[in-house]
């Protein structure tokens, strides 16, 4: 466009790629980055290359971390003996928020979703059942969010660790019914992580 | 908190600082990143590099640019006897996108509001008068927003350069009063250019 010149075409059309942010919102912030110091653009373009060079996943859990084994993975003060599977990194972290759990985590990636072809080997289903075989796994509280992906994922994980005399729970069913976890408020998702049942 | 690394703890806080961002939308926007390639946080962060470092004001319209003078003020073909005075470099977009004005251009980079102590230092009306004092300029047209602060403006525009026998004109009220040129569509844009009028 006449008069744009390219560098902020290009950061404009950089910021659209983003979710939520349409081109009408990126040239917002384009011109609002332009009215602040070199700085705090510069703060952010660092934060991004720190993020993406510094964060990875962790080889047991899946979860994100900057260092392997993550900072749970490595606590020994968690419980030892339950891990807790989610969808999603944000999911853990919404749990975490509610300080009502100890245990481990296990991050799947996704949800088994056979119409858009997600099986088994596209998330950590194959990892999880490793920990579960090799470490002393008590329980595993599987905390996909309640529609069906997640409840087919929660079917396929509860008979896929049946071998192992493992106990397999869910959630309880507080949670909204096709709602979101990560939305979920934190009393509501407690009292789900409190009221788990058995799967099978 | 528990479970966030500190480099991803940081990309939610600087986005969050953008307009419009606010702190979930932050979260989701790095959590879409983390399943992208690092090519593409990569390139956000080389964007945002290249603008700061390349993108400055004109020395004579303040516009935005990449070289001094701006490509509208070296460009031989521009009509050099009109200046169209502007609020902000999102406003000359607007007027250029309508392909029906073939002028120069001088932002004033704000507008006057003494309610909140921008005065006329505060933008760039005294380099305006060393334009029309200094070149051969026969019109001003003044394309401040409809809207008291833009209606002060020009009239203390008017009034300043009323010495220098330069016509000085406002776009038309073909813009709702109240709203914001930069969201105007192109044809009541073009038709507020065409039917400007004299401003005293």
């Amino acid at each position: 466009m006449s008069g744009i010149p390219k560098t902020l075409e290009n950061l404009i059309d950089e910021f659209s790629r983003l979710p939520g942010i349409g081109r009408r919102s990126a040239k917002r912030i384009a011109f609002h980055l332009l009215h602040k110091t070199p700085e705090d653009s510069k703060a952010l373009a660092k934060a991004l290359v720190d993020f993406v060079e510094n964060v990875h996943f962790c080889s047991i859990c899946h979860s994100i971390t900057e260092n392997d084994p993550c900072e749970i993975c490595a606590d020994p003060r968690r419980q030892r003996s339950i891990i807790c599977v989610v969808e999603e990194v944000s999911d853990l972290i919404a749990i975490e928020a509610t300080n009502s759990y100890r245990g481990l985590y296990h991050v799947l990636g996704g949800v088994l979703d056979p119409l858009s072809g997600i099986g088994p080997e596209e998330i950590t289903i194959d990892s999880l059942v490793e920990r579960v075989k090799s470490g002393d796994i008590d329980e595993v509280v599987i905390a996909a969010n309640p529609n069906t992906e997640g409840d087919t994922t929660a079917m396929f994980i509860a008979k896929i660790l049946a071998p192992f005399g493992v106990e397999v729970t869910r959630i309880a069913r507080g949670l909204p019914v096709g709602g979101d976890l990560e939305f979920a408020d934190k009393s509501t998702l407690s009292r789900a992580i409190e009221n788990r049942v058995p799967q099978l």
